[in-house]
Formats: C-alpha cells, sequence, structure tokens
C-alpha cells in the first residue's frame, strides 16, 4: 500500500496524516476547513519533532502530504482510507456512502469513530465488506492503540488487513469482538470522565485538582499495566479473587454518581472551560503539546528499557524500520571502516545543547562493537565466552556537536596481535565530514569464562590479521600515541 | 517525628511501612494476622530495591522496624499513625477509639480509608480534632499521591500537619475539601471499574483486552496530564469548550453502562479470577510486583527528565534528601581529593550487569565537575562567559564495577598553567577503596562567549595554583603520561 486518503483533518485526521508521512506513506488529506492545510501542516511538524526524539531507528523517507479540495479527488487511487470527521451518525454515513462511490475497488475504508456503531455506519455503502473502524487516539502518532470493530456486513479479511496495517505502521490493533456502543476504551474513558464532570458540577473539586487525582496517583500505574492487572497485584498473595472478596463490597457503597449525567447547561460548560484556562495558565497550546509528546516519548523510552507494555510495541516497530532499512555497502577495506552512524540524541545533550563528554564514549564504544561486529564477534562466539574488553582510551575532543546533529565514524587498524586489537576512531560531524573527536583505543580478547586475556579463536584471529594488514599502508593519525601534558606555556 | 505506628500490614499497610523506614522513621506494626511480619519484611525488602534504583540521592539510614502484640503496643509513644485495616466502618471505628485511647496527646492519628467518610470514622474518638483521613495508592513506597479528607470535627492544623509530614516523605498531597465518599479518586476509579466489570461480565472483552485497551492508550497519558488537560489539548486549537460542543453530545449516548453493578455471583467472580489468572500466566506475584516497581521507577525517572508531573515530585523530594544529608568534611588538600561518590544505577549496566564503558567517562566527568566546583568554578563563572572544557581523556579500566556497587573518586592535580588543568583521576570500589579505573584529562579554560582558550580568572587561578602546589609533593601515577600502543607480543 501507497498512497492514503485522510478525510476529516481534525486533531485526530491530522494526526493519522502524521503518523502516514512519517511511515513512507503518501497521504492526500481532504477537510472543508478553511484552514485544515495549516493546521495538518502544524501537526505534522510536531509529530516529526516527536519520532526524532523517540527512536534513532532509521526512519526512512517521509511520505508525501497533499490536499484536496473533495472526497472524490482525495480517495481516487487511494488503498487505505481513514474517515476522521465530527462525531454524528449522519455525516459520517454520508461521508462513507461517498468515500465508498469514488475508491478504488481494492481499497480499505476505515472510520476513526470513537463508539458510533460501525453495522450502521456502512448502511449506505455500496461495499460494506471492506469497512471497518479503527478507532485511534490522540495523538495518533505517537498512541499505539487502535480498536478494530467491524460490523454485520465486514468481511473477516478486512479486519486482518487492517490489523496488518495498523501493525506495519507501529500501532497496537485491539480487536473488540463484540459490536458495543463506545468499544471497550470509550467505555472506560466515558465513564471515568462522566464522574469526573460530576465532581466538577458538584464542586467537589477542580479540574486541576481531578488531573492531579489521577497523574500522580493511579495514572502511573493505568500507563502499563491498566485495570486487573493492578487489582491482582492488590490482592497481595492471595491474588485476583481475594481482591474481589475484599473490594467487591465497596462496588455497594455510593462511590460514583454514575446513574446519571449532568446537563451540559451554558453555565456548566463556563465553568469547566474556566477552571481549565485557569489550569493551562499562560501556556501556549503548542507549548503544551510538545510537552505531553515530550513526556509519552520519555515515557514510552522508558517502558522500553523493561520491556514491558508500549515499550514493546516501540521495540518491535523499531526492529521493523531496522529490518527494512537497505543494507549499508561493503565498505572498501583498504579505507579507514564507516562501520556506525547516528544521531545526537535528545537526552545526550546539556543545557548548552552540546552532546555530553561521556556521550563521546558511548558512540566510540557503538563503533568499536561495529567493527567487532564486522570482524564476526558475533553473539555466537560471545555466548561460546569470548569477547573483546576495552582496557585503554584516549579520546580528543576537537569541536561540538549540537542535539539531533548526524554523525558517523571511521575506523583505523593501527597493530594487532593474537590478543590485542589497536584502533583509532574519527567522529564525523554527519552532514559536513568533519572530525569532531578522536578516540585511540586498545581491547584485549579475553576468555569471560575464566576471566583471562587469551588468543582470539583462529576464524576471528585471521579476520583481524587480514583487516590490520588492509590497513597498514594508511598514514598513522597525528594524534596517535599521544600522551597528555603540558609541554610548554601557552 | 520520629516514631510511627502502622495498625493494619496487609498491602497498602505494609507499602506505608516501608515509605516510612525508608525515609528514616522508626515503625512499630500491629497486624493479627499470623504472617504479617514476614510479609511485611518482604514489602519492604521490594521497597529498598525500588528505592535504590529511583534514585540516587543520600537516603540517610533506615528506620527500624518492630512488630508489636497489640494496637496499645504499638501507638505508645507513637507521633504518626496510619490504620490501614480492611474497609469495614464498624472494624476502622472500634480501631480508631482504640488507637485514640492509647496515643501520646500530640499524635495524629491518619486513615487509608479508600472512601469511608472522616465524619464517621472518627465517631467514637475521644480527640477526633487530629484524625484525618490520608488515602494512599498501591505501592505506597512508590506512589506519590495521598488524599487529605477531615471529617466534621477535625481540626484544620490537623490538616495541615498531615499536608507537610507527607511531603516530607516525598508525597503528593491532595486536600480533598468537600467530605464524599470515595473522595476524587476512587470516585474515578471506582467508575472506570464498574464500567471494566460490566464488559467482563457482558463477555465484550476480557480483563486482559481490556488492560491493553488503557495501556496501550489513554493510560499513557493519565500517567503525566489527567484527564482534563488531555481533553483540552484535543479541542485543538480551540480549547476545552470547543471540545465540550463536540464531544458534549456523546455524553447523551450510551457509552457506558454505569447505571447499576453487576452482581458479584459466585460465576461472576470466578470468571473473572480465571481470565486474570490466565492473564498472569506462570509470573509470579513477586516477580510482577518487581516488574511494576521498575516501570514506575523508569516512568518516574523519566518525567523527572521532562520536569513534570510524578517527576516534579520526585525531584523535589531528592532535593530535600541532598538538602538535608550531612555535609562532608572538608578533603585534606594534600592528598587526592575525595570529591565525589554514588553507585551505579540500573540504567548503566550491561547485560553482563557490568557498568558500561560509557559511563566511566559519565563518572570521570562527574568527578572534574566535583573538582571544579570545589575550585570555584560556580554557577556565577559559568554565567559570567567562563568554563573548563575537557579536551582530552585516557581512561584505563583495570576492574569492573557491578550494578548498585558503591564507588568514590580522588582527583590529584599534575600541573596547571593559567589555561590547562592537568588531572588525574582514580575511581574507587566504594567498600575496599581498590582502584578499577583512572583518567588522565586535559581541561582548557574558555571564554564561552568569544568560543576561544583563555586564561582563568585571577580568583580561579590563586585556587588552582594553590591545589596544583599542595599536590606537588604526591607521587606521579604510574598511568599517567602513558602513550597506547602495542609495545611486545604478550
Amino acid at each position: 500500500m501507497a498512497h492514503c486518503a485522510i478525510i476529516g483533518a481534525g486533531v485526530i485526521g491530522a494526526g493519522w496524516a502524521a503518523r502516514l508521512v512519517l511511515n513512507g506513506f503518501d497521504v492526500v488529506v481532504h477537510d472543508p476547513h478553511p484552514e485544515s492545510e495549516r493546521r495538518t501542516r502544524e501537526v505534522v511538524d510536531n509529530a516529526t519533532r516527536a519520532q526524532a526524539r523517540l527512536t534513532s531507528a532509521p526512519p526512512g523517507p517521509q511520505g508525501a502530504l497533499r490536499f484536496a479540495g473533495s472526497v472524490a479527488e482525495a480517495v481516487r487511487g487511494a488503498d487505505f482510507i481513514q474517515e476522521s470527521a465530527p462525531e454524528r451518525e449522519d455525516l459520517k454515513r454520508a461521508l462513507l456512502r461517498e468515500i465508498d462511490a469514488h475508491a478504488p475497488p481494492g481499497a480499505l475504508v476505515c472510520s476513526s469513530t470513537s463508539g458510533l456503531l460501525p453495522s450502521r455506519l456502512q448502511t449506505e455503502m455500496q461495499h460494506p465488506g471492506r469497512f471497518v473502524v479503527g478507532h485511534p487516539f490522540n495523538p495518533v502518532y505517537l498512541l499505539p492503540l487502535v480498536e478494530l470493530c467491524g460490523g454485520d456486513r465486514t468481511q473477516p479479511e478486512t479486519i486482518a488487513r487492517a490489523r496488518d496495517f495498523y501493525t506495519a505502521i507501529g500501532m497496537k490493533p485491539l480487536h473488540v469482538r463484540k459490536e458495543i456502543d463506545g468499544f471497550i476504551a470509550d467505555r472506560l474513558l466515558e465513564a471515568l470522565w462522566r464522574e469526573a464532570l460530576w465532581l466538577v458540577h458538584d464542586d467537589v473539586a477542580t479540574v486541576a485538582e481531578i488531573d492531579d487525582a489521577i497523574r500522580f496517583g493511579a495514572g502511573l500505574r493505568w500507563s502499563f499495566m491498566g485495570t486487573f492487572l493492578v487489582y491482582r497485584l492488590a490482592g497481595g498473595e492471595d491474588g485476583m479473587r481475594h481482591f474481589m472478596a475484599q473490594f467487591g463490597p465497596a462496588l455497594k457503597l455510593p462511590w460514583t454518581k454514575l446513574m446519571d449525567v449532568p446537563e451540559l447547561t451554558t453555565a456548566f460548560i463556563d465553568k469547566i472551560a474556566d477552571q481549565s484556562d485557569a489550569q493551562a495558565g499562560a501556556v501556549s497550546l503548542r507549548a503544551y503539546e510538545q510537552k505531553r509528546d515530550d513526556c509519552l516519548v520519555a515515557i514510552l523510552q522508558a517502558l522500553k528499557t523493561q520491556d514491558f507494555g508500549a515499550g514493546q510495541v516501540l521495540a518491535a516497530h523499531e526492529k521493523r524500520l531496522f529490518d527494512r532499512a537497505p543494507a549499508a555497502p561493503a565498505p572498501d577495506p583498504s579505507r579507514p571502516l564507516r562501520l556506525h552512524e547516528g544521531k545526537v540524541l535528545p537526552d545526550w545533550i546539556d543545557y548548552n545543547n552540546h552532546m555530553t563528554e561521556s556521550r563521546y564514549l558511548h558512540v566510540f564504544g557503538d563503533a568499536t562493537d561495529a567493527l567487532l561486529r564486522h570482524l564476526g564477534v558475533d553473539a555466537a562466539y560471545l555466548a561460546a565466552g569470548f569477547s573483546y574488553f576495552t582496557v585503554e582510551t584516549h579520546i580528543m575532543h576537537l569541536r561540538e556537536l549540537a542535539g539531533q546533529e548526524p554523525f558517523h565514524t571511521t575506523t583505523q587498524i593501527l597493530d594487532a596481535d593474537d590478543k590485542r586489537l589497536h584502533l583509532f576512531h574519527r567522529l564525523h560531524h554527519g552532514r559536513t565530514g568533519e572530525v569532531v573527536a578522536t578516540a585511540e583505543q586498545m581491547l584485549l580478547h579475553v576468555d569471560t569464562r575464566h576471566h583471562r586475556a587469551s588468543p582470539a579463536r583462529p576464524e576471528i584471529a585471521d579476520r583481524v590479521r587480514a583487516a590490520r594488514n588492509a590497513h597498514s599502508g594508511l598514514a598513522r593519525p597525528e594524534n596517535a600515541g599521544r600522551s597528555i601534558g603540558i609541554r610548554q606555556a601557552a
């Protein structure tokens, strides 16, 4: 699939456009709002910024973003169409009929509805079998969840195709097997939201206090374990049955007001809007959106280090991005080896936006790892109980690298014997090629089971020797073999 | 306050005990359960493990943990008492009467109730003025939220005292100003929980699917922004009023079942417990608790880097811990200077549980920063446009450091002139003193506004000279001035 159409580009539709172009798909957007192009481009900019912070996996080229004046023009030639119009059944039914009439026969047609029934939305479509709800969460370009819900006339392969497509763009599809108003997630959100509205309505708490009641407590748990697993743990050693016995009786207590919904009078809406303004203070929407995205990025990365929850989805998507990146051409063995590249990540910088000192050694360590893989030191070799350890490193700092700047390394083998490997890395600015730092390193081959130096096994020793010989004609770097000292007053 | 009593040591009471002893308070626990001592000690062990991962701020000495055979014995001499008995009003009323009868007059008496009314709980107390609800969230030793709610007879200063005390142990008190069943947080949790029970009851989704619907979507947002601020952002440029206009009508749709509560029949409880068992798989409770704690630690640390939400609470508590740590004695200027210490943090280690290569430079960089502060290079000096930059570093690795191991550094000044500072750091194992790595460094004084080397200002140059002279009699380290190379076959 290469061409996507977005019908309706509010916060959700623009978020879809962003996720799709960041994943390399060409996107055509249609929305009658006069400012939809500007707004969509601003969301894509925010998403690009967030994506750059989220992962160092190779993103591949961004897709193109176009705007169309009509539904028919937008869906022409599209393989995947996502409808994200306002939450009104009549409007969505009419739009889906129009999309269906103009879309190519093989196109998948999805709706972002938060809770309208797909069986009703597909009523007026000529080809309802290819329709399925794909309900995302804001910001669409960062949150992985998408609920899939088919209607009576949705074909099973449509759900399978949608699941594959959403997975390929880094999402976590959840199949809502039983068609129900509000699906699964929004039923939970609505329940909490209705209760929150009552608390404001009855002056029990302000909107800021309610947010605090969530984000300093249960919200932290909800971000990785949900509700049931958390309660299971709260049951202690006796588990879920004990929890139900312990807290079941509280369900009979009047701990929610959810019998009803407060009337949305003008006065009540003013009250909520005024409290919300007070909570937001003078901080702009865009600034809050970036803060939200930065927090989400930090949490997703944190959960990736724990190999849990949304962190697992991110890790799987990164693997996909790495796998599909074109293989680097084999480097010329007679030149310093270019084996590692990257960019300066957000948590690598100091308050001056310069890469911090220790990250230089981090990057040189990655370059050493890349060289070792190049020389055949792979997972099997490590598992067999052999490795190279760094025993000595001499770094020279020549220039600064700023946040988000690309870099690559080149590595010259100065010398080697059966146990030792003497390297000289250069860290280059990714665009100018300028050398920003160098690192001379001595590595020692070790038998990790017996914790002692040992000769490399023959298959590795041969490759090390060949690599050393290939570099024997290179000029010795000026700073190699250097010792530190004040030689004369400057 | 130095002596705390915990009455009731289930999951919540044991969590309180853990938070309190980790903050240096002596704690006496009473719980009639025959295994309460073992269980409490296990929770304290988990909490100690989590705390070590959470922060490198100096924890100070842990408080003592004792177990008492009766309420009277537990509360004798206590300054702070936290009741965490099962959620039954009759039981809690009787316990609070007993606590009140035996506690010293100045003691603060708090209840962990999730939603029972404090005015009713304090009914039988002789001194109801000193009673307040302090409702925490599991795990109590990691989640910052504690809801404060006073009853009709609670004195205002009791609420102020409780707020100060909970803040001092790293929590975020939220004052529930209007006494209401379920307070604020549990009303929200109960609403979501009742809806979730219906979804399981009606076979719309399993407990695992419901957890996924939360943790891959809205749960990620709830962990730092709550509900209202998130919805404000969903309203886009038009804000909260637009969001209410857009999504208000959906409140009229049947998107929740919250008119009623499913009957907790044996069959229904079996269904939930069976699904929960299937979700949990073969992983033990303790393993899940540690995974939960690790995820919370990672998220709290991630939010600290964003200076937002619960990350701000953590940062404030760390500052408190640093401020109250005893000042280090001034080092002997004629010896290598011991100015920095720490321990190997969880994200510093590789798959072998060894400190990764780049963290050695990280630690040496921190040692250099400590030396510069010692020499008078402070925030004002940096703000004036002067600094020292590292231009060259030579690291030698001698031994490994494992995760959680303590370390300290000593720094010898080898040479200095008006622009340059030539250092030799040793990284020592914190317990044995053994040198595990060394780093020789050359620093250059720079004028950061003009991006060029410059002489240090006189007040700094004088201190640098004095420090150099104080070290002039020290033996030169064996590895100083060393260059890297293969000198002969090993």
